[in-house]
């Protein structure tokens, strides 16, 4: 819940956010953070993901009381039974949380009001290259189209300035558009 | 729920696998899939993505009853109240969940019999560019690490083929280890 402050705007604590960015200005250390996710298979295309801890700012962040538990599937012409969105669905989700969030913290550490944010994504895709049926297309999406929609108190240049640089903050933006190095181990027993 | 016979293995019905195999080498235009979320901004760092229909195969799928609805937050020190994992950890979840099902399908295909996928997934960032107090840390991770456990009724090595193929046919591992063009189209009315 949020307390109706001075200091509040869009849900945000711009105090207590503004206090953090003095604080990583001062010890850039402070900004090393190490999220995770624990994955286990249940069966066919049904696998469960849990999330808790994470290393933040120095230590172990044990803050969190509940661990966050997510289902993964596949429809059914894909092969599963739609136990969960499926994994393609979540990256989506992933990339539109991010561009959210961070039109929300940009847009309040510059003062302005949101009354709306939506957005739609959508990600085309050839599935045969997964599928294992030809290696000509690229296994994953060909490309990402972000429709959002952004309504507030500040004239819609402000409002668009707001995304422009929410894109250069979002992390998960960072990494669908320019990629990361993933490192695989495997063990079998 | 599976029901056993003998052309299910690890959950997989492999007669169907092979089957949508053949057609999509027939009718390559088939492969042809798009998937969507819909998000919408609640408070704060709170948003929540709904994901149901998609185009595939030369329609649109409808055959999902139930719309999934995914919540997404931030831990307090990121200025959030944990409503959901964070989007950085929503993406963990999505290259987990594509990995270990692609890993379930590769080894139905070949006839291994699986006995558990475990996975850990470690995700590291420096959170100074994602809140604009310093632009030289890229602004999403900068490496992940993967270990998975992987055990079944074929030999260590013919185990560790079916994750290096499955990370040939994993759609998010492509899309994260090499990026995909996002275009963002933003209205403000």
């Amino acid at each position: 819940m949020s307390v109706v402050t001075d200091t509040m705007r869009n849900g945000v604590d711009t105090e207590k956010m503004f206090a953090t960015l003095d604080l990583l200005k001062a010890q850039p250390e402070l900004g090393k953070f190490r999220f995770r996710a624990s994955n286990r298979w249940i069966d066919g295309s049904h696998n469960r993901s849990t999330i808790k801890n994470f290393y933040a700012a120095g230590g172990e962040d044990t803050t969190r009381t509940d661990e966050f538990r997510i289902d993964a599937g596949e429809p059914a012409i894909l092969l599963g039974t739609d136990t969960g969105a499926n994994p393609a669905e979540f990256l989506l989700h992933a990339l539109a949380a991010c561009l959210t969030t961070s039109i929300v913290y940009v847009a309040s550490a510059r003062k302005v009001r949101l009354t709306s944010v939506e957005s739609t994504l959508v990600g085309d895709m050839d599935v045969r290259a997964a599928l294992g049926v030809d290696h000509e297309p690229r296994t994953g999406f060909e490309r990402i189209g972000v429709s959002f929609r952004v309504t507030g108190d500040a004239p819609p240049a402000k409002l668009r300035e707001v995304v422009e640089r929410a894109q250069k903050r979002s992390a998960v933006y960072d990494i669908v558009t320019n990629g990361v190095p993933v490192d695989v181990e495997v063990t079998t027993d």
